[in-house]
């Protein structure tokens, strides 16, 4: 188990069979920094080109197509002061002849109060200027290579994750990764200070940070899409277009999950999640949206 | 303030401008009682034909097109000790090539224990012998008549409520819907005693229900589609397919509310929503999907 | 076999279990006028309120729910010299960034002129002068009686038709609906000089008619969804948002029609469609689109 | 004007910028192979593997981004006498509760007659013992290198084209892709002699094919997804999901091209399609589905 400090001297737009910038064993602990989804780092120099550059990718020794990548995140921490979001709807999420209202869109800044863990605007609109929102640190966008050497565009996310945008994807969270490629190719990017349920402005409040994670490898264990876990809930993450599909693909693999891991059969599976099943909506922004299907531990047999 | 005692005689499956069974006043209680989404009542007699037999309409005296129902749910209570569901996802809510892995599709039976307030499978299958979950009782199908003479099935909903399905619609909760008849017409019914995000399994546990609410008209107030209110938000509903378009639905009604009751423009109510949004899916098995878009009270101007 | 001309003197806005205007027999004709959509005769007058007013409804002797009522286009005839089109693409047909580009949306007026088969801007903006499209009028918006004493509104479709808004209902065609109330109540409206596929700009050449059909009773016959039969094609329809769907409720209704008719097996049927197998796009404007799935009868059995 | 005659040895399973196996130039003429599918060849031996694989990339000197790439089908022939397509129909395209009724799906093999110009069943089922339907031999899908680095599987399709799976794209039509990479780095293959609208049993009669083709570059011409054009129509196609989302990208483009060509302005180009547009479904069976939206070329100012 050891633990690298690592500092990105590059960056990849896209998750795929890039060179790795690092080998590490399974149960190793990475520390290191990403970029804002510009490709701003915390000095607030623009370093690279978005969108959404990836910090990685990383090779995790041992971890072969079939197994799963187990990615601890032991600390997602915005390491500059401010960030900035968008600052309309986005307008797939709003009826579309209301799209017709819109001023042009422009971009709106913040203050980002590490300390007191809040996030204020810089010039905030009429009725807004006592707003502040508690911090939330998370990553929008990092997953694995995936399958059949594709190399896939940060702006979406697929069955190897990518920017998924789920506001859950927080400290003392494990993402599940199925792994397409040996060494999996772990990336992380993306950062936000706090997001919303939808990123439905098309931005979280966009943000360096220092991330620390821990990877495990799960050998034989084959996942069919991101999965995740927390204090509270199990989750599987489906990425597709409509949310209708996003949420499919998630509910199948909760209900897999049921009974490859806790015995019950198909009806069992069905009853339990029928009456305490929860979905979150990660993003309904990007090209691929994100839905998250939760069960409860508490009701896990 | 007068509190209507009203016994059911006869049931309505469509939401339209049937001749009233009440008249009463804004600000008036009724307590009534509602029958299972099959038409069996609380002694276990099917006395109706479903889907979702409605009680009511009831007339709200002054409430016009155009007008604002609030409808205040002081009290939903499961009035029998046992309730049913379907045991098997829908095939709708997972991948289409899955569906060929489900066994035929039966009825379970649950015991409803008000007092301890969980639910328990009468014949748990492998894995949930131990399994309770606690109640939650709510309503699934309400509303009231639609608009232009319209009757609509109670299997399904639009913009004057129907079966959405939303297991936030508990009591404690208001609900506001568009007026689109005089009288309003609203009519309840569908008690479910706990049901999961989405519906998923096509039904919460359904039971026969004793309830008492309060109704309010709001003069001029006019809104697009359902609303609602708790302790902790107020929340818009879409209802449509896909939950793509129930969700556009929602959030621009909520959007439209930050401006015009909050003192926010376009831009302030987007950058609110932007952080602070919450969704919750009501439900993904009905003829129309219902979407709820959330806004914490705390971050309200 | 009686002829019947029928001089409407009132009009609904919602198809459902309204009072008859006339009883026909099986086998019988009507020759009637529709008005159009906005509810303008032949004489442009503005006799009544739209959404889409309908002819009717006219109860078919025999009738029954279970039955399938076909229903003959002998002719569908423009019967005034103008039209009317919205001059915008619908905002839901577009990227929902293009909207942005759009300007307020007009009416524009067009010649029709039945005697030379086309129809012609009145005020054709630049490029457009020599413009002129070939006639083909349609029904927009026809159906009977929907399940359970519903009354769905002339803007929508759903499995007993209405507003469908296929360019492939003109006449010659042969439409067949599921009867779901006795004597099936059929209105016809909403016709269309010329349209589109998807009706995209919101409109058809929206225009009154002279209609004349002849109604025919399947007894024992139950169909799903719209069925048609032109000299070339059988189609099915399917009403549904989104788009997939209803391709799905179409292909459905098609690959029973296969079965039950044509002697095919799941296998056959499946085999015989993915080769064969056309779609058309009746609308994307409603809140419930159409799409048409349509078997080609020279490869039928 | 040089016409390369190219035997491939390997093949891809992404579009992506792989090495040129020829480079040509602007005028120059393709004559080729493709592989099924499966990766068989005109032998029936299977060469490589699926799914889709591409004969190419091939190098367009002076192709860089910002143009647009012309690709004149010359000639699409199949190269050997049986092709194989799936016998049931694809769960997607039928209604979820449908699939129950499903038997596990098989492969059919079909002889395909070049000469007379069908392809008929090898063990038709009950019914189809007769049935024979005409070759229409076309590529479902080619394209060039995706914007960014992208390498994106052969499966799915997007604005760089890949499995579109389109019945239009036959002999005769040329097909016009946005340049993402320098050369453009087409690739062609899954060749089909002959299938129906959507692909809806997820195979079109796959077979091997002799292709010639003819590129094209155009300097400075900027489109945004694929293009084409055939004697009677210009054409764009969207690639996405749901296939309303389709819909909307090939119509924007539409109306794009409709301005930026044929000088309407907004309001001229919504006119001209909202009477004259037609639709046509490509693939409603692969990841990303295909919608086109077709122009007659008569209707053209």
């Amino acid at each position: 188990m050891t633990t690298h400090h690592f500092f990105p001297t590059h960056y990849h737009v896209t998750l795929g069979s890039h060179a790795p910038v690092l080998y590490i064993a399974d149960g190793d602990t990475v520390i290191t920094t990403t970029v804002d989804a510009h490709g701003k780092d915390a000095t607030g120099q623009k370093i690279t080109s978005g969108p959404n550059p990836q910090t990685g990718p990383f090779f995790v020794n041992g971890a072969m197509p079939g197994d799963t990548l187990a990615v601890h995140f032991d600390s997602i921490l915005p390491n500059r002061t401010w960030g900035w979001t968008r600052d309309t709807l986005a307008t797939n999420v709003v009826d579309p002849d209301y799209v017709r209202t819109f001023p042009p869109r422009e971009i709106a800044d913040w203050y980002v109060d590490v300390e007191r863990q809040i996030a204020k605007l810089v010039s905030p609109p009429r009725g807004l200027e006592q707003f502040s929102v508690p911090l939330s640190p998370m990553l929008g966008c990092f997953g694995v290579a995936p399958a059949e050497g594709q190399a896939i565009s940060t702006m979406t996310s697929a069955e190897h994750g990518g920017n998924m945008d789920y506001n859950g994807f927080v400290q003392g969270v494990t993402a599940y990764f199925p792994v397409f490629a040996p060494g999996a190719l772990l990336c992380v990017g993306d950062g936000h200070a706090v997001q919303g349920d939808g990123e439905i402005i098309g931005t979280g409040i966009e943000i360096s940070m220092d991330v620390q994670f821990t990877v495990r490898v799960r050998k034989g264990k084959t996942i069919h899409t991101p999965r995740g876990e927390n204090a509270e809930f199990i989750f599987t993450a489906g990425n597709a277009r409509p949310l209708d599909q996003a949420l499919q693909i998630a509910t199948t693999e909760m209900h897999r999950w049921l009974m490859s891991d806790y015995g019950l059969d198909t009806t069992g599976a069905s009853l339990l999640l029928g009456q305490c099943v929860r979905y979150a909506v990660g993003n309904v922004f990007d090209p691929a949206y994100t839905m998250v299907c939760k069960m409860p531990k508490r009701f896990l047999p």
